[in-house]
């Protein structure tokens, strides 16, 4: 962990470890949005991410996802399967926010029932444009029987956690995952916190995620607090 | 056609015709690129783009693909069956040229074996943003059945126009093609032209499409001549 991250991310770093197969993720302080324009640091906000993050992957290897979640090391240390990564953002949405908004003529908060499932092609440099199916095969990325499996996969991820924060008064707008494959097997990856989810609560409709930052909604840091509190049973973290 | 348009497209005027179902469809002299920020007018241009229109409608239509063409009324003019246009673009491409090679790590010229098909929503105002199908289905502008039936009529004309200016040494790198329905059928509608095709010489490799005009490669009019001189049998068209 004093070594060279293998690989820095907006909010993540990622170090090899001593064990084969398995790698170190760091979950920082740093908070980014509108493709890195908008950057700050704020103590704690990792501890937060790492904590849903774990508790998530547990819930869903609970119901039969496989994800690269191995356990956590410290509060915002955890060991993971090492990936191939899959440089695509699968984003889920349950309800019209943020970017389809601006793009298509929905209403805000529109219900999308089924889900609309958009892929973005993952390149800081282009700036993560969307794909499609065709595309996806001809940059070879996946065949068709693997974007058919990824795509089964993330409507039941999406079912398990809007279920998840349904009963506990916050409805999942929308989500991003990413996926990344290890012996023949796509395993869910990268991480499921406030920073890659729209949540809003269910009576009062206010944000409980990154879009607090984003468009100076209050304080972030309580905002992740609350869904902290309001999703893992128990939870007694601190703010280290 | 003294009358106002129905509808004027950047290169087309649309007029009501005194025959029910029917409209008249006019191809202007105008040539536009870049969303419209680069325009002129050349003269004799609406009557080239006209004339392969109208020969691939028919030559579509013999092929068993179903059609918005009834007849031409003068070498610039069409009578076409009225449609309900979807607002969508169906770009199919056999070879990586334009905006796939920007947006995603393609080289200029690299084959698409199977063909891509990307498809656009229509939005002047939104800039024609790139689609998928889940937000097709959300926007209530198709159903699946409808979407896999405009792809696989899509990949036979795909085939059928790529056959025939193989034939005439001439690669057909992409196209745009337009749907509309009527009476619950789906007709291909629209044009099929030098504006709406990529088409490269097999033996130069030079350019013979509006990319001539865009980028400023040589005589527009001239490139396009050629194609119709190769493309109609017998063609003794104007410049009308």
């Amino acid at each position: 962990m004093n070594s060279e991250p293998l690989y820095e991310g907006k909010a993540k770093s990622v170090y090899r470890s001593e064990q084969p197969g398995e790698l170190i993720v760091r979950f920082r302080d740093d908070i980014t949005a509108f493709d890195g324009e908008k950057k700050d640091v704020l103590s704690g906000k990792g501890v937060f991410n790492a904590a849903v993050s774990a508790f998530f992957f547990e819930h869903l290897e609970s119901h039969g996802i496989a994800t690269h979640f191995v356990r956590m090391v410290d509060e915002r240390t955890m060991i993971v399967r090492e990936l191939a990564m899959i440089p695509l953002e699968v984003i889920v949405r349950n309800r019209a926010a943020g970017s389809i908004v601006r793009r298509y003529p929905f209403a805000e908060g529109q219900v999308f029932d089924p889900p609309v499932i958009v892929m973005d092609f993952k390149d800081d440099a282009r700036h993560d444009p969307m794909i499609n199916d065709d595309i996806i095969m001809a940059l070879d990325l996946l065949n068709r029987e693997e974007i058919d499996a990824i795509r089964k996969t993330t409507l039941e991820i999406n079912r398990l956690l809007s279920a998840y924060f349904r009963e506990r008064g916050i409805t999942l707008v929308d989500f991003k995952i990413e996926f990344g494959k290890v012996g023949g097997a796509i395993l869910l990856g990268d991480e499921i916190s406030m920073d890659s989810m729209r949540l809003w609560d269910r009576e009062t409709g206010e944000s409980l995620d990154k879009d607090v930052y984003r468009f100076d909604r209050g304080d972030v840091l309580s905002a992740y607090g609350r869904v902290v509190q309001r999703i893992i049973p128990g939870y007694s973290g601190g703010r280290g």
